[in-house]
């Protein structure tokens, strides 16, 4: 059982901020993600876009702020439950709650902060009818952990970014990385385009289109793929992996059935006191809630997240008073033993 | 009369930043600002301090804060009135509002935002009788220009970095500088506090230690100032201008006076929808307002300043229809014609 003081579910930027305002209370955090990285929809969707409306960033990439963020909150040690969807919720007789994920994870923590963005990120799966059989044995949606092609056979589906630069990535890895895409045109950076061209051309990657992958074959893991290729009768590739990258659409999900009030897919809060929901102790943060005035941007997450912060420090500790000082002030005092503050002024005599 | 559509009052981090965010809805800004440069009390009271409660900014000095937004608001060519500060306020009958500041320059827009942080920064004054009859006249709380001082004799009174630092710039600048504090302790940066030392060393700055000035003397304007030092008897010094520098504090001044539903030297705004006041039109953002819950940190600021922008573009645009584009996905488009945008992806055959 992971025990902490504010279990925030979703680890974009909302999430991340979170425990930054947390750790000033000195309240601890750990964060559950579906992906397998933090940093939500800018690490997994469009890490190399800029964002051009965080206050004072005239232009960042979305995988820098993630960056940002991160080293931000490092000083206060957050725990991540990472590549793991929250499927349960438990409220315990001492008012605590019990987090499961689908791998049976189980979190404690006194408050739960959803910070879900637009929902857990669920793989577009293409249409095999037995594909679900292969999960885990050799079907993978989203590649986690590179190094386990290494010296395999690999096919990937797919046009995009994704397909793009994984082939380029497992080219250097995998034993042989086949593409395949139901069109010849390709859509994504230029240089990606460019360097999946150049592959091909020395032979590197074997390249498929337009063609589909329509069955997968194996006993008890992935042995081949059955491509229908227009024109021709289909055929089979052997391969360990089959990976189709098709996009990742964003589902609600089993939040959905945790007793929360929802309205248009998103949890309604109160009005800006506090963001908790209608479940006292569950806060919903960011892109996931609505209120009068709603506006989905990543710097109302930022503010959501520190009024939440203050609420659950009266939760957690409905005695103890919270005196706020301005971080230039007071300086940040992580959990880890370290110290930032400003260089103080010295007083000293001129003679 | 300078006309806009929203009328900012404060150039500090929030008033900056509601620039950028009406900017993404075609309206125009123009602010005004009792202090000479923006920034408010990032840039006047604590430009070399650094700020860590800045998303995704691990560390930020005061002033790089206020160059970032200045950088960000560029593109949507703000109006600035400086060193002025806004004493009244007039509805007129097509409900735009005039504002008029202390030297007299009116503005008129549909929408007043007050990003008014503490309230205008006053100087502190020393106790001296005729003080007042010497404004304008040699006496100068605020160095605005520092060229006026080119050849002059110059009297600064005070002890904290403000003194230290005017003092080394001027040394540069004025035919002399003489620097007179009540003690011999000076409380500032040790570089600062250093350089005093090694200029009074050279004879450059003329230090007068434990010393007060107690009274101007002069006709039309400054001619002298008379010292106070222990045991000795007072002495009169010639100078063209003499700078108390005892620094600034926050009042709210004259937008007391503006009808806005006021409580605890704060403005009462209804609860997070838009941060608007009991006066419709009027709005009030950042540190000046109060609400249940509220934070007096930048970063809430810059939500309330989003939000804001939105109810203000339904006032001036109340049948026209925004449909918000993420800056990720729409780019940003300035009043000066550039086009900040995400490099676009391709669509290319690979053969």
């Amino acid at each position: 059982m992971i025990k902490t003081d504010i279990l925030i579910i979703g680890a974009g930027p909302t999430g991340l901020f979170t425990v930054f305002e947390a750790g000033l209370l000195k309240l601890r955090c750990h964060l559950i993600d579906a992906l397998p990285q933090p940093g939500g929809q800018c690490s997994e969707i469009y890490p190399k876009k800029p964002i051009y409306d965080i206050p004072a960033y005239p232009e960042i990439l979305a995988g820098d702020l993630t960056d940002k963020l991160m080293e931000q909150i490092k000083q206060f040690e957050p725990g991540f439950t990472l590549g793991e969807r929250a499927d349960t919720i438990d409220k315990q007789e001492d008012g605590t709650f019990i987090v499961t994920t689908n791998k049976g994870t189980k979190h404690q923590a006194p408050v739960v902060a959803i910070a879900g963005g637009l929902g857990s990120f669920e793989p577009r799966k293409p249409p095999i009818s037995n594909i679900n059989n292969y999960e885990g044995k050799g079907v993978e949606y989203m590649i986690k952990e590179p190094e386990m092609y290494r010296g395999k056979d690999v096919v990937i589906a797919g046009g995009g970014d994704s397909a793009l630069d994984w082939s380029i990535f497992l080219a250097d890895v995998a034993n042989s990385v086949t593409l395949i895409h139901r069109r010849n045109e390709f859509r994504g950076h230029l240089d990606s385009v460019d360097q999946v061209q150049k592959l091909k051309n020395e032979g590197i990657i074997n390249l498929i289109t337009p063609a589909e992958v329509k069955e997968i074959v194996g006993n008890d893991k992935v042995e081949g793929v059955v491509v229908h290729k227009d024109n021709e009768e289909p055929f089979t590739i052997p391969t360990d992996h089959f990976i189709p990258l098709f996009g990742l659409s964003p589902k609600l999900g089993p939040i959905a059935d945790w007793g929360l009030e929802i309205e248009k897919n998103a949890i309604k809060v109160n009005n800006a006191l506090d963001y908790q929901t209608n479940i006292p102790g569950i806060y919903a943060i960011g892109d996931v809630n609505t209120y009068p005035g709603k506006l989905k941007l990543i710097l109302c997450g930022f503010h959501e997240a520190t009024l939440m912060c203050q609420s659950a420090f009266k939760r957690i500790f409905p005695d103890k008073k919270y005196v706020m000082k301005y971080t230039t002030v007071g300086g940040v005092e992580g959990f880890d033993g370290t110290k930032k503050e400003a260089p103080k002024a010295v007083i000293k005599k001129i003679e």
